[in-house]
């Protein structure tokens, strides 16, 4: 084995996020295509119950904060991946800002041919089911403000671990 | 006692939403004047646990919904509000939209010379506390997408009751 061998990055080019492909992931949160409830008299739609929100373990409980984030630059290089192993984790982006998420399936490694990667279209959402593998937040172009609903409680509840090799993100053309 | 008297409406001015003036009706979701926590490699300040979500009774559970909200217009005169006996609402806003906020203390009934009324700057949300009375949402010109945070469960959970006379509410000159 030659251990000079340069390390080649996995080449991935963005989806567009949609339910369906997101669905092993979590949520993706956006009004489109679901019925609402009329309340307020008429005047509101409610496009309820849209994220699965967990917060595992004896004393933990959901919080809401903001999050104000930075942008990166393409081409993005992910090296390592974060999971939340006892609660949920919903972005909600405040600047009609669309984002890239960045996924990997539950395990006790993220493998990068496992990795995928989602291109919101700048309204939706996503929440990430305890467990899931994911990169932190991805902004491109300006900084951004996201509401964020996770978990606070006693005990670890981030695990950050290396890809196997790195994974190339470009957007879709 | 003439009940062929008008009924006069309460005037109220809205008040620009500070933390301290409506500490006695739940939280105001903003960044502003709070200390973040650096995260993701210094990429993101996290501006941590900005609402206390309540859920209250067996079963209950947090819920993540999107309200799609159509404008009222000015000069606006309430006649009732509502209250969540069970459980906290947080509302930020999706569109940068300032909407009005209006509110009464917990307690049997809302009347019209405890009711209070407060203008957010576009970017604020706010936290309903359990049991608050406050009007349905409030936004003027345009329509506006809200996130909103709270509680499913068993059991009634909104009461609706009507002032002992008309507020009618204005924007501060």
């Amino acid at each position: 084995m030659d251990v000079s061998a340069p390390v080649v990055a996995h080449a991935l080019v963005a989806q567009p996020l949609t339910r369906a492909a997101f669905a092993e992931f979590g949520d993706v949160i956006e009004a489109e295509g679901l019925d609402a409830l009329a309340i307020n008299g008429g005047k509101t739609a409610r496009f309820d119950d849209l994220a699965r929100i967990e917060t595992l373990g004896e004393g933990a409980r959901p919080v809401l904060s903001l999050f104000h984030t930075q942008p990166y630059a393409l081409p993005l290089l992910a090296h390592e991946l974060e999971r939340h192993p006892c609660g949920s984790q919903a972005f909600v982006p405040l600047d009609g800002q669309a984002f890239l998420v960045v996924v990997a399936p539950p395990g006790d490694q993220p493998r990068a041919d496992a990795v995928r990667a989602f291109w919101t279209d700048g309204r939706q959402g996503v929440n990430y089911r305890a467990g899931v593998w994911h990169h932190s937040l991805l902004v491109l172009d300006r900084p951004s403000r996201f509401v964020v609903v996770d978990r606070a409680g006693p005990g670890p509840n981030c695990d950050v671990a290396a890809l196997d090799r790195p994974v190339s993100i470009t957007l879709p053309r």
